[in-house]
C-alpha cells in the first residue's frame, strides 16, 4: 500500500454495456446518448459503449447501431463495442466503432454456458475475428471472462491465462482485459496474473475489470496499481449486479474508483463532481437505487452544517 | 499490497452497538442474545456489545443491563460497552462488563454536536472516567470519533490525534480506537496516523474502525494491516448506515472483512460460513436487506451449477 502508483490511469466506462445488460428496463437510445455525452463532458475518454449481440439475447442493447450513428464523435474519445461473433464484428465495423472487443471465458464450463461452444472453437472464432478487423483502423481488443476464478469450476490456472493471452497476441490483438466476471479476484491473484503477463507478453497492454461481488473490488484496483496497471474498467453508479448472487453488487463503481484514485494521488482526467451528477441522473432514469457510494455520500471533504446533521440524526 | 501482513488479527464485532444504534427497530434482548451467542460459536471473541447511554437518547440499546446479565460469559470472550459519562460507567461496571469504552471527537464541532460539550470538557470527563475504572479489573479503552476527518470542519490535523492519544495514555487508558465515523479515511491518512502513534506511543495498542461510506473501507483495512495493525472493528452484515448520507453504507462488514483477510492469508479465528449464517439471521430479524456482500454471494470458491446460472440469467 505504500508503493509508488502510476501518476495517471485510464478508466473505461462499461455501465452502458456491462451495466445495462443486467437491467430489466430498456433505456431509450436518446437517454443513453444523453448519459454518454454527459460522461464525455465530465472527462471520460473511453467507453465500452454497446454490444453488437443478438437483440433477442440482449434486448437492452438492441439499439447498438442507432447509438453509434447518433453519438457525437470526438477524436480523443474511444468508443469500443463488444461483438460475440463474425456477424457482430461486421455490424460493429459498419457502425464505425473505434474498437472491437471479442471475448471468451477462461474456463470450459463458463465458455460453454455463456457462448454455447468450446473454448477451442471460441479461440478459432477469435482468430477469424482478428482477420476481419486486420487492415482497418479499428483497435482490436480481447477480453477473458472469469479470469480470476469460475463459478462452476472454481480456481482458474495461471497457465490457462498465459495460453489464451499468448494466442491473442499471436492473432494480432492489441490489448487484453482480464475480467473478474463474478467477483473472485484477490490481490494475490491480481499480482500473479499481472506479473506473468508483463513478463511473458510485455508488448500487450493489460486492462483490469473487477466486480465488487465480495467487497474486494477496490482492494484489487489498488493491487493492480501497485503492479503497474494503468487501465481499469468500471461502471457508472456501480450498476451491473451479479446474476448468481441476488443482493450482491456487480461492477466496481466508476465514481467510487475515481474518488479513491484521487485520494491515492492518481489522476484520471475525470471531474468527480460532474461524474456524480451523471450517476444521479442514471439512478433517476433506471428508477432504483444504485450501489455507488460517493454519488450518495459526496466526496470525503464534503461539508455538512450542524443543522443537516441534527436533521439527519433525528430522522 | 505485496507487503507481509500480520498472521493473525482480532475482529471486534460492533453491529450490536454501532450497528443497531442506526436501526429504527428495537431488537428484543432475546434476539440480541441469540445473535451474540451464535457469533461466539462462530469464533468471534471481542464485542462492542452495547452502550450504557440514556435510553431516551438511544432506545435501541435501552436493555444494556439486561443483555449483560443474561449473556453467557466466557473467559475467552471480551464484552466491551460504550459509556458516555460517569453515570454510564457506573452502570457498565455494575453490569460487569469486561471493558469500558469512553470516547470524544477529534474536532470541536463534532464533539459539541455529538456530546453537547467542548473537547476540553470531554477530556476532563475522560480523566474522571479513568479514575472510576482504575483499581477494577475492567479494561479501559478510548475511542476518537472523526479521527480521519470531520463532516463539519473537514481535515483533522495529525497533531490533534497525537494530543488526544497522549492524554489518554497519561490517564491510564490501555487501548485506543481511531474511528472513521463518516468514511473519510484514506490509505495515506491511515498510514500517517498509525505510524505516528506507533512511534510516539509504542505501548498503546491501536484499533482501527472504518466505515465504507465512500467505498474505501477495505482498502483502509489493507493499509492498516500493512502498517502493522492487528485489531479492527466491523459490523455484522455491514449494518450501521451513515446518518449524513442516505443510500451510503456505514460500518465495514464483518463477513466481508473476514473473507478478505482469509484471502490475504490473515487468520481471524472466525468460521466464515457460520458467520454468514448469523448475518442472514440478522437480516431476517431486522427485516431489510443488509449491505454485506459475502453473506449474499458466498465465499469466492462457492460453486454454482449450470442450471443455477441459467435460472439466474433467465430471471
Amino acid at each position: 500500500m505504500s508503493e509508488t502508483y502510476p501518476p495517471r490511469v485510464t478508466i473505461t466506462e462499461v455501465g452502458l454495456r456491462d451495466g445495462l445488460q443486467m437491467e430489466s428496463k430498456f433505456l431509450p437510445t436518446e437517454q443513453k446518448l444523453r448519459l454518454l455525452h454527459a460522461l464525455i463532458d465530465a472527462g471520460v475518454r473511453r467507453f465500452e459503449a454497446t454490444s453488437f449481440v443478438s437483440p433477442r439475447a440482449v434486448p437492452q442493447l438492441a439499439d447498438a447501431a442507432d447509438l453509434m450513428r447518433e453519438v457525437k464523435r470526438r477524436g480523443d474519445v474511444t468508443l469500443a463495442a463488444l461483438a460475440p461473433n463474425a456477424k457482430g464484428i461486421e455490424r460493429a465495423l459498419q457502425a464505425n466503432v473505434d474498437e472491437v472487443v471479442v471475448f471468451l471465458s477462461a474456463s470450459e464450463t463458463h465458455n460453454r454456458t455463456n457462448l454455447n461452444r468450446s473454448r477451442a472453437r471460441s479461440l478459432e472464432d477469435m482468430r477469424e475475428a482478428a482477420e476481419l478487423v486486420r487492415g482497418t483502423s479499428v483497435h482490436l481488443h480481447a477480453a477473458i471472462a472469469v479470469a480470476f476464478g469460475c463459478p462452476f469450476e472454481g480456481e482458474v490456472a495461471l497457465e490457462e491465462i498465459e495460453r489464451l493471452a499468448t494466442a491473442f497476441a499471436e492473432f494480432g490483438f492489441q490489448g487484453i482485459t482480464l475480467g473478474d466476471s463474478t467477483g473472485m479476484a484477490t490481490p494475490r491473484l491480481v499480482k500473479q496474473r499481472v506479473d506473468m503477463l508483463r513478463h511473458k507478453l510485455p508488448g500487450l497492454p493489460v486492462t483490469l475489470h473487477f466486480h465488487n461481488t465480495r467487497g474486494m473490488g477496490m482492494v484489487n484496483v489498488v493491487q493492480g496499481l501497485a503492479s503497474g496497471i494503468t487501465s481499469f474498467e468500471s461502471s457508472l453508479g456501480g450498476i451491473g449486479g451479479c446474476p448468481f448472487a441476488p443482493g450482491a453488487t456487480g461492477n466496481i463503481c466508476t465514481e467510487d474508483t475515481v474518488h479513491m484514485l484521487q485520494e491515492l494521488g492518481v489522476d484520471t482526467g475525470i471531474d468527480l463532481a460532474a461524474l456524480c451528477e451523471v450517476a444521479k441522473e442514471f439512478e433517476n432514469l433506471l428508477g432504483h437505487p444504485l450501489p455507488g457510494q460517493v454519488m450518495h455520500a459526496g466526496p470525503r471533504l464534503r461539508r455538512f452544517t450542524v443543522e443537516e446533521a441534527l436533521c439527519a440524526l433525528g430522522s
